[in-house]
């Protein structure tokens, strides 16, 4: 496996380089929108210390993101009501994963509501920011 | 949300009360290998304690399972030199939940293999047992 390569983008994020719909952050981790979204209201949740996936990441790392996978994924679904959350994680470019930090996705599934493709593009940023309140909101 | 109901498939399990292909167990988990393999060497990480799933699990029990679920992740990549894993966990059954205890995935993915729907049916017993023993060997 390679080694953890700060250049990915959210790395870049983490950092404040590049811009983000932020949801929720503590000193260990990062919640954001997914701005290719797979449902209404998806979301990922970034540990802050660097791995590049769960298979180098250290027991803590993991103990300290998975409560705050729990709070995003109870969020979301509050904030669309939404029928069902699914959460996946990939780990290295056979499994599905594109971006080299690890990160988990929080899907809101809705009853009758196929997931989309995640890479049928980027979404709006105005729907971006809309949801990204309403999730800070269910937060709150 | 429903409340825990101590009758599904995978308290029974941790019971004792039906029979199961062991991998690892501490006292916070138990992993198995699943009996509707996805790919080879699919396997499940179940915490001991009851929750219907992340959603009204607790923080401690969250913070307690992700680390087996890695150990896991590692040791199914090894055994079956996998070129990398796929995790992920269901929450209600519009989002693919079919047995409402907390339970996570851990799917090998291999380069050019297409991963089996679910319900692609039971797996041939002994085939589960040998990709059970290659797993403990991984993680001993």
């Amino acid at each position: 496996m390679q080694s953890y390569d700060d250049g990915n983008i959210f790395a870049k994020i983490l950092r404040g380089e590049i811009p983000s719909h932020k949801l929720y952050e503590d000193d260990n981790a990062l919640a954001i929108m997914d701005v290719m979204p797979q449902s209404k209201g998806h979301c990922l949740v970034i540990p802050k210390a660097p791995s590049r996936n769960i298979l180098d990441a250290s027991d803590e790392t993991l103990a300290k993101v998975m409560p705050v996978v729990a709070k995003l994924a109870r969020a979301a679904k509050k904030a669309f009501e939404a029928d069902g959350v699914f959460v996946c994680q990939f780990n290295e470019e056979p499994a599905g994963q594109t971006v080299f930090h690890l990160h988990f996705h929080v899907i809101p599934r809705y009853e009758g509501v196929e997931m989309k493709r995640h890479s049928d593009g980027m979404a709006d940023q105005a729907m971006l920011a809309e949801q990204a309140e309403k999730i800070r909101q269910a937060l709150a």
